[in-house]
């Protein structure tokens, strides 16, 4: 190992705004809003506050799924966050949620608007709103949310752990590569081995925790994150191929992975999406494109 | 910075068993079994089977909490789980839960006994299955899941974050050390904000998200893991310096506590619990040691 260091922490850490690679410039010992901003609010009931991170298009894929599905209660406002511009810390977020994470919805359907965080906490507050992708078996139910939670406290080893030291981190750790290397492949071969036994994530329907996983760790099998395919082996994990794959092809997935993206192909980016025409228009542009 | 090194990963990484910190011999790049070796079950419907780590204590504190509520339902068998001998990779405790992690519940009142896995989802599961500690108010319904999952995606900073890296690593890597205080410090702020304005996590009701929390978070604030209070500057922390000794104050939490519990103080330890006499046992225990 060569990353040993003769290192003391202090008795009591100070904040030195430095050294924090990519991020670093967002990332904040303290909570709570910089500057005052409202949220702007459009004419649909759901408005949802997000970039087309795994964690934001989590919830786009849903709610282009209830669409498909025809529960127009779902219709939605997609507003772009910066977060690289520290949009997340303006009062309006903060009010909608505290911790200044990207997804954020506030229902504006109910009573008094209702603020939900968390994408985990998302998902499931929509399935049970329009009662789908949910099981309503208990068993089902249960295994269903067994894998949503598993899912929550999972990827942040995948993201902050190993998407963080090896593709953004200022240095290269090899403690820190091998750690989290260790634990990605582990939780590939829990998946692997899940879906070895089961079409979907949860047992023979597909649901909110194949939405929940996908996204992350669909990402890591198709190469679409931290360019760590060929690191991690994913080829071997057979069927989390053919489950990305599955997923993948779906109209609605597409879609919901246009929606606040900001970044890659212009094709690709909806940057905000007030109406199911907006996709529409970027298949238009597509097309003057190809011209 | 002092952790600069010319580390460059392989093309494909490889499991070199080596050099991992504590807890290095239970880390596997692999999930599934490895050894034959079937639960034991008990005289009650609920079987758990756990340790009493922050994520075990969780579950055993909202039992606790629902026996004193007087739902004899939730009467239940704790069996210790040694997780430093490997025993989350027996058979049977794989197909309670495939992610081999405690705690995991096993449900036998229902037709067919259904497993629970995830803190989260076993939390869930239990304050709906007797309908306490989840408000029924749909506001505070959402209000109260919103941090349930929030804990548990931000717990993982915590422990496999900060505390890997601050108590556990072999080498103290000042990059890291900083990283994960950085977002402790955060997350803290976070929650202290809200306790500003809440006597509870979620508002004016004690819930399953203080239930989630308090475990991790109150242990940093009292110091009861990883000795970083003072690193943390903990007592900084007002609201939850407020809330960790409420909610430590409540006798079922005392219990919860004791449960699983393998180091510490022997009169601190009720390494298996099959009834609430057990208990007084450890009293009595503790009256005799101090005679």
């Amino acid at each position: 190992m060569n990353d040993a260091t003769s290192y003391t922490p202090p008795k009591v850490w100070k904040w030195e705004q430095e050294n924090g690679g990519a991020f670093a410039n967002i990332n904040r010992p303290i909570a709570g809003p910089t500057h005052d901003k409202e949220l702007p609010v459009g004419k649909h009931p759901l408005q949802l506050y997000s970039l087309a991170t795994p964690n934001g298009v989590k919830v786009t894929v849903l709610l282009e799924e209830l669409l498909a599905k025809g529960h127009t209660g779902a219709e939605y406002d997609a507003w772009l966050v910066k977060i690289r511009d520290g949009e997340q810390f303006g009062s309006g977020f903060v009010s909608a949620n505290p911790n200044s994470k990207i997804p954020a919805l506030v229902d504006h359907s109910t009573a008094t608007p209702t603020r939900v965080f968390e994408s985990g906490s998302i998902l499931l507050y929509l399935a049970e709103k329009f009662g789908e992708f949910l099981p309503k078996d208990p068993a089902k139910r249960t295994e269903t949310l067994n894998w949503l939670f598993w899912q929550m406290g999972s990827a942040p080893y995948l993201g902050g752990g190993f998407g963080h030291f090896y593709a953004y981190a200022p240095v290269k750790i090899e403690y820190c590569i091998d750690r989290f290397a260790m634990e990605v492949k582990r939780q590939l071969d829990v998946l692997d081995r899940q879906l070895a036994d089961n079409e979907y994530i949860a047992g023979d329907e597909y649901t909110i925790a194949d939405m929940a996983i996908w996204p992350w760790y669909g990402a890591v099998i198709n190469n679409a994150v931290y360019d760590a395919a060929e690191f991690l082996d994913a080829s071997s994990y057979k069927n989390m191929v053919r489950w990305t794959k599955q997923i993948g092809q779906r109209p609605a997935v597409k879609r919901g992975r246009m929606v606040n993206r900001a970044m890659g192909e212009p094709s690709s980016q909806l940057r905000e999406r007030h109406d199911a025409s907006d996709f529409e228009t970027k298949t238009q542009d597509k097309v003057e494109a190809a011209d």
